[in-house]
């Protein structure tokens, strides 16, 4: 896909990584978009704001976007690589692409997923990756414990 | 593990099923075991009760149970084999075994997790499967809508 449209997604799920920084929580966001690009979800991860362990935000943006037929052509955008249990939804629904932030301070689940023929856009934005480094040097066990670490 | 405590656990998994059925949803249903037999939370499949499609019998049950520091020693009880986002959840938090009460009717993640560790228990329940007949039957595209199929 064109890298400044990956870059404009990404920009969704930075917003949303803010935010949840901003209320205390995991700086993790997520978007689902459309194949025509329209924006069907938006989340962040939720651990800490509403004790939920399963609300990463990448599952907080696929429930954002409600009930769907089908998630064909459709393109999760994430701020960080995606983990086993959201890279599992991800194959799980057939959402086609996925687009991420970055995966030096973790690496997920997306070679698995581009073995299975998800189409992986990765960033290696600067951004990402120094907001995950700060959050993971200030809180390691909450970190460690949204991973299952 | 005692075939006869997996069936006690599996009840459990089975009544939330049974109540999913009853509210007009898809019959799954799922708890989590402490190591020490706690019942730490149970859920059912809430596609569409409440619109969500995030919500498989495994992720509320793991939902339900709140924030644990670690998964080690616990069981998630299914009464289906899980699909890839279940299966996900279960391999990234370290939950140590799933029993199940079939994989006669959808044949999920569980031979990938037992590669990597989880030791499976797979009942092979009638009742399960005959629920699971029953509504596949009824509900096909609700069916494959759950699936992403």
């Amino acid at each position: 896909m064109d890298e400044r449209q990956a870059r404009a997604w990404l920009a969704t799920a930075v917003d949303e990584a803010r935010a949840g920084l901003a209320e205390g929580g995991i700086p993790i966001g997520a978007a689902l978009y459309a194949p025509d690009g329209t924006l069907l979800g938006r989340g962040h991860n939720r651990r800490v704001q509403d004790d939920d362990p399963s609300a990463h935000a990448e599952t907080a943006a696929f429930r954002a976007a409600g009930r769907q037929r089908s998630y064909r052509g459709t393109t999760m955008v994430t701020t960080l690589s995606p983990c086993w249990y959201c890279s599992g939804l991800v194959r799980q629904f057939g959402i086609s692409r996925v687009v991420i932030g970055e995966a030096a301070t973790f690496h997920g689940g997306h070679d698995w997923l581009a073995g299975h023929g998800v189409e992986i856009v990765l960033l290696q934005d600067p951004e990402c990756v120094a907001m995950m480094r700060a959050f993971v040097k200030d809180h390691p066990l909450l970190w460690k414990e949204d991973i299952g670490d």
